[in-house]
């Protein structure tokens, strides 16, 4: 059981809870888990892989229209600024999301004015197909081998697994089985505006240029009980964002599992905890299961 | 097999669609089916049952405080005056909505300010704790039996089902699994905006005063799409506002089957066709399939 897990902590919490769920007989219709994607489930290092899907449209968009080269965001992705992207993310982290706005108005028209199967098969073609910039592999074998062991055992024991991710749900759903075990219905994500217009081939939703929602913070428990009328009985995040779910997976009358990924494995994957002060400090005062990525972990990815 | 039905147009339409997807070897993902509830799985007249949960509502928020009653919708509400209630539906099918704002401006504050948890609580009790005024029996005995057999059909065959409801998703789905078999994670419906505060018992979900979105017409595809990420394959409904879900099952190389539920039956249920011309000119010209309740239908309810 877990065998890429190393005995700890971590491990320990996680068989108990799921022991005393099942010896406890709660009902196997509550045995609700959710897990956010990005940093959980799978390396989001250097770039979440959506950022690196969404700057590469950006750039092509740039290369076919010139007059774009001048106008952030298309110029970061078309030069591959580096830097003006990294800005992006320190000063949201320091409270100014001026630029982020900037990124995220270019980011709604990456895709805009296509249908959902289209973008669909687009996006499956990328996830498929690209490698992931210094690991030395595929996005897809990016994913983090204990969380899947984790989500199989979670299942075995009765449990139905949820995505909640930040990246958009249309975005990820086309792997989201085979590389996690979670069928495209479970994912939840961020989502674009949606429009549906009539035609004689059976009506067509189009994206459009306009965030729908933020799959992020307090939407994340918001969505997901949206999606399931429940409220989890486990919830793995790593991340500020994450930390309305693992609080919303708390029960007066039950067993609850709280999991937060800790990046702290330069060697083998990423060390880093901007972004995720908040959370740290929330696992330290409300007893929530801190899985180091360093200690924890027996290995990180399965083979590339 | 689906005993309660007839032999005709509509049981042979089913049970070729079937087969055909079957013998065809359609993937059980694909298999998927939508299908509204008010007027398609359960009765929907003299109003649909969620209406008279929140007109109660009104009711007694007007007992509480006099200054309501002279304000619609309280006014109607506390009166009972169904002659109001009548104006706003055939107004709003003549184009007029303004009656409809007001009486949905005021459903939105029915239950405004409480927890998810405890409107579905409230919900759970009011569905089967409550008699249809006229057909002697409680609301959850005014299913259709043949379209339970149909659910019961699809399923047995590979096909997953849910319900895409114009009701709340919060009100139908503490009886959605007992009654008509659909668990309530594949339950689509209207939702109030929502929001999530954090607190020491696990944060609260409460309801805004304001409608989130209404799971009608084009957002029926829409919300399917976005908690599904498929096109579905089956899509049964009875009125205008189910004509774009109905519409998006086609496929260019995969059977479909649309149902559209005639009510004609005014000596076992009610007969009525306001509210539904449009998706009954549709259904002639695009073939769909109509089902005739009195003809096509043996029986229309079980015990009571």
């Amino acid at each position: 059981m877990l065998p890429s897990w190393n005995d700890g902590a971590a491990k320990a919490a996680i068989v108990e809870f799921v022991e005393k769920t099942v010896s406890g007989g709660v009902p196997v219709e509550e045995r609700i888990a959710a897990f956010d994607a990005d940093g959980t489930l799978w390396c989001e290092k250097p770039a979440p892989v959506e950022a690196d899907f969404l700057l590469r449209r950006l750039a092509e968009q740039a290369t076919a229209d010139p007059t774009l080269r001048e106008r952030q965001p298309w110029k970061a992705a078309y030069e591959k600024d580096g830097g003006w992207l990294g800005q992006v993310i320190s000063e949201h982290y320091d409270g100014d999301d001026a630029k982020a706005k900037t990124l995220l108005g270019g980011v709604a028209q990456a895709y805009a004015g296509i249908s959902v199967e289209d973008f669909q098969a687009r996006s499956d073609a990328f996830l498929r197909g690209t490698q992931h910039p210094t690991l030395g592999r595929g996005y897809l074998a990016t994913a983090y081998v204990p969380m899947l062991e984790l989500l199989r055992y979670l299942e075995a024991n009765g449990f139905t697994n949820h995505m909640v991710s930040g990246s958009g749900a249309d975005f990820m759903r086309p792997i989201t089985r085979e590389v996690f075990g979670i069928p495209p219905e479970r994912v939840t994500g961020s989502a674009m505006a949606l429009s549906y217009s009539s035609d004689d081939h059976g009506g067509t939703i189009t994206r459009a240029a306009q965030l729908g929602f933020l799959d992020d913070g307090p939407q994340k428990p918001i969505q997901l009980w949206s999606r399931v009328g429940r409220r989890p009985l486990v919830a793995g995040g790593n991340s500020n964002g994450d930390v309305p779910m693992l609080e919303f997976a708390q029960h007066p009358d039950k067993p609850s599992l709280r999991l937060l990924v800790l990046h702290d494995d330069a060697q083998r994957e990423f060390a880093y905890t901007a972004g995720a002060e908040e959370a740290l400090k929330k696992a330290g005062t409300s007893g929530w299961t801190v899985v180091s990525m360093k200690n924890d972990f027996r290995s990180v990815f399965g083979a590339a």
